[in-house]
């Protein structure tokens, strides 16, 4: 008989009540014969003030056992910026391995978008998630003092970048559409951007029916707020993955419906799977957060495990629940995950 | 009596078209009194292919006699992506430390933008010019092998932030909204992210009455598309700054219209003046090319040469240009700049 043993990280803020609705949908989509099991950790904030720590060896060997992660949301204003996303939150992606970080972005009917018109979105950000300046490489001289000299230094390997743009091609290939585009700066960023694009060139000739196509950063930042229609796969490095993603979600319906998977696409490691959006304090603890995010990164934590039809089943509840938010009152979370639930099990 | 001694760089692609309206516009504004002389320089790519330059000690010592340089473009499919970037536009922002690069946004009565809604858009971008991740450190190891390793240095330093900090907390001053963001991704990049963040605290308490907000650079591109009003001023790294100047461009009204200054505040080294787009070589040569962001660019310039009355009469006349064009047929490239220098002149 089938089993998943998940590991749950509620985290700061709304990411407790989020993670809670994605749950409920969860056993919800499931077949009886699936035996879910979840375990419950404590990270974040309150963590940290209580111990000082944020992640240690002993977390991570515990987290490896499972089969895959769910996060709700890590960070909180009472700590200092840096301290729970370098020392979780990239700690953890890094460690596991988490190389492609997975983002769709998909304006679904009935959902607002800032853009003017009615603009078809639907392609899908494959972001590197362990290299680039996302590294920690770096470091301060003379803090403090007016002759501070502060580096930051990226990082990029033959290796590491021809993982992320083979697994993007092949999602590439795999879509209608059949087109990707690289994100990078090229003309800037000359060392790592020939890398870069050596790599991409290099790869795709192994996918001859994919169609390709380069684009500077700064340049796709107007095409995804002009031309959204035209992207179907984007591969890109760490930080423009980080920059475009978010960018992408505020067009495609907001932070609300952002869903993302850092994936470890040979299952050394659980892979985790978690909404876009942050621990957004100043509503937590009050219902008013939608887990629709979260609720759409268990979908995509289902179909990294292998079921298919229980994530295409979410993601249509998703699609005819927002159809229907239009004109309505606002409800709660767990409202929003009671009418998910119900529709996954229908 | 008064004189302007110009560089002009008509460059490539619609370069050479759009500044011949720029010094159109330029000549018609200008008082009697003021002596304009220009000088034009040949750079980009037909010099590069013919000589292998891009720009020599001997260019910069001629430039450097000038009060300003107005640019066209620069940037031709025929060179390889980061050899005119690098080895001409880059150099001469470092050689002439054009530590200001000053790019305002103004949604003007009009315009079209992709953003619903009919958002007031009218902030600056103070971009810094001569660190970051811009600076060409960092390198490349075992190239063209599976083992390849690439870095990019990012360069921050306390003398670098601290100016332009300060140049963009001045102009929030002078502003009625006095509002000043900066934007950066201090949890990720941690170094130099202390950096900013503790010049841009000290130089906040020598301006009490500017309000101040920190923003990491993904927010700031959903913010940009959802409250772009929220921005008055913005300070933010080199590439950061590239980043959010596009889509700053593109949601007030696109690079058509998109004016730019790299500025050296000390006066040691002439300014220099650009539109933020490109060369465009698709439409080169066929009088479609807007030369708005040019025209602007010229605004700029005098402005920054103490002509505050004669730029301003440049601003009022694009204004009351792209208020008018609505429903109209298009118009070239020299029609669009007389029509300006018959405005500025009236
Ligand atoms: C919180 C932060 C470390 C993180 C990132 O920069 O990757 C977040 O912005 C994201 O996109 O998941
Ligand atoms: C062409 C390129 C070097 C340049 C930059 O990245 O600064 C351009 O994008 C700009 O914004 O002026």
């Amino acid at each position: 008989s089938r089993s998943i043993n998940l590991a749950v990280i509620p985290g700061d803020g709304i990411g407790q009540e989020v993670v809670a609705e994605g749950l409920k949908v969860l056993s919800a989509v499931l077949p009886q014969d699936v035996k879910l099991e979840t375990e419950e950790y404590d990270f974040g904030a309150r963590r940290y003030h209580a111990t000082g720590e944020t992640l240690t060896d002993a977390d991570l060997d515990a987290l490896k056992r499972h089969d895959a992660i769910l996060l709700g949301a890590i960070g909180d204003p009472s700590v200092p910026s840096g301290v729970l996303e370098r020392g979780f939150l990239l700690k953890l992606r890094f460690a596991f391995d988490h190389h492609v970080n997975l983002r769709p972005s998909k304006l679904l009917p009935g959902v607002a978008t800032p853009l003017a018109g009615e603009p078809e979105i639907d392609f899908v950000v494959v972001r590197e998630g362990t290299e680039g300046p996302y590294t920690g490489n770096g470091g301060t001289i003379r803090k403090g003092t007016e002759h501070e000299v502060a580096t930051e230094v990226s990082v990029n390997t033959a290796f590491g970048v021809e993982r992320v743009v083979r697994d993007a091609f092949a999602r590439a290939q795999a879509r209608p559409r059949k087109k990707l585009a690289l994100i990078h700066k090229n003309n800037v960023l000359t060392f790592a951007g020939h890398l870069w694009t050596n790599v991409f060139n290099k790869v795709a000739e192994e996918f001859p029916e994919v169609t390709t196509e380069y684009m500077h950063v700064d340049a796709a930042t107007i095409y995804l707020v002009t031309q959204p229609e035209r992207f179907d796969v984007i591969v890109t490095d760490n930080l423009f993955g980080d920059i475009v993603t978010d960018l992408a979600a505020a067009v495609s319906g907001g932070i609300g419906v952002a869903a993302s998977g850092n994936i470890n696409p040979s299952g050394d490691f659980p892979s985790m799977f978690e909404p876009v959006h942050g621990s957004a304090p100043d509503i937590a603890g009050q219902g008013k957060a939608d887990p629709t995010a979260t609720v759409l990164s268990v979908a995509l934590l289902l179909r990294h495990l292998g079921y298919e039809a229980e994530a295409a089943r979410i993601d249509d509840a998703v699609a005819a629940d927002l159809a229907e938010r239009t004109g309505k009152p606002a409800r709660s979370t767990s409202e929003i995950g009671d009418a998910l639930a119900v529709r996954v099990a229908g």
